[in-house]
């Protein structure tokens, strides 16, 4: 079990409990922590056959540092990385597929915080280079909070080559573009949607921007050069849903 | 001008000459840095009687350390600290003001991803209590990106109070909660608007919660227990820039 991970929160234990029992490993509920919402927890575990302890508050707390646990935690099976066959296959059993690829995102911070949006937004995977990129490590998972274990991160050797295998899925590609005429909102997402960020600073790179079906941009009404990547992810992201879900 | 800040980027540095050039005490421009936007920004500074130096584009590099200054730094005046007064006076002069309100931000990278958040999306300032929550440290200057330069950060004795203060100036204060039954775009923000995010974990303190007009939910679609509460003021403001563009 030492490369299990710990994941934690009401939301999070209940939501792999149900989606994936047989990578929940050992649950972990805070002594006298006692309300319905950890009893559904419970006992969901118990129907799946999942070991069931009660711990000490405060080791949980120092387990997991300081993050709200609601006293309930989880040791799960690592979600296996994805390859890029893994993705394309996925695709072929996703109806309206979101995907999230970063183009060069080197900050551990960044490529946490875009983890877990992708995972509160529903996509299906984030796509990041081979080379120049931050990866899988501690403090990524950590920023995701739980993200890293539910949503495949693909680690790909070219990611203009990927954005092509997309496209021939008949996924759209939309990157964000400070200087890009059209805003965010401007471009219907209804369809099997890649959204592609650059690099703080530098941005998109030219092969990347040269592949994508649409450029947005996002606000910029003020002094700042350019949004945090992760905040820019965030609003893009955030529009996807806004408009699949008026449309639903 | 020990006190002075830097900052740098061909946008920001162009738009505080233009917004501010008395605050700008001096332009650095790193030698053999000519284009036609350099040049704007230089001819502005002489028009300006701004103080403008060439400098070696690695110690510039080595000032500002890893981040894409593109040639162009400034020596700026910090800007003051707002009171609750300043702010209520500046609402007077405001045309549909935007105020982002913070309720217990502790983290200083979030405090300074959300100041260049709300720089971007044209808030007029950020307002979060004197106590359990971050202020402004050089790590929070260095994470805004600038934008500590520009929007004016009030810290204030009782949140709940000035949030009252707000809505007596005909602002409408709309909070973010994950259990709120109106997805955000569901609300209207084409008046004077405040975006009110609380802690990680704890969300709005329930005083602040019974304050608000309006609460709101952002996307969880996935098994995060939430957003990272600047990615999620990020989505929110975006959603204000977005429904009022759309009206302009």
């Amino acid at each position: 079990m030492s490369n299990a991970q710990l994941i934690y929160g009401l939301h999070a234990v209940h939501s792999l409990l149900r989606r994936h029992p047989e990578r929940v490993l050992e649950l972990r509920l805070a002594e006298r922590r006692d309300d319905p919402r950890v009893r559904a927890i419970e006992s969901l575990a118990r129907e799946c056959g999942t070991k069931v302890v009660r711990v000490d508050a405060q080791a949980l707390q120092r387990a997991l540092g300081d993050v709200a646990h609601q006293g309930v935690a989880a040791d799960v099976v690592p979600l296996a990385p994805w390859s890029e066959d893994d993705l394309v296959s996925a695709l072929e059993h996703a109806h309206c597929p979101l995907v999230l690829a970063l183009d060069g995102v080197q900050d551990p911070h960044n490529l946490g915080a875009c983890l877990r949006s992708a995972d509160a937004c529903g996509a299906l995977a984030v796509v990041v280079p081979k080379d120049r990129a931050a990866h899988l490590t501690p403090v990524v998972r950590k920023v995701a909070a739980g993200a890293a274990e539910s949503v495949p991160l693909v680690t790909v050797t070219n990611l203009v080559r990927t954005l092509k295998l997309l496209k021939e899925a008949q996924l759209w590609v939309t990157g964000a573009d400070a200087e890009a005429p059209k805003a965010a909102s401007e471009v219907d997402y209804s369809g099997g949607t890649v959204l592609v960020l650059g690099a703080e600073g530098s941005g998109l790179r030219q092969l990347t921007r040269l592949t994508c079906d649409h450029l947005v941009r996002l606000p910029r009404l003020g002094s700042v050069e350019s949004l945090n990547v992760s905040v820019a992810a965030g609003m893009l992201l955030y529009e996807v849903v806004r408009q699949r879900s008026n449309k639903a």
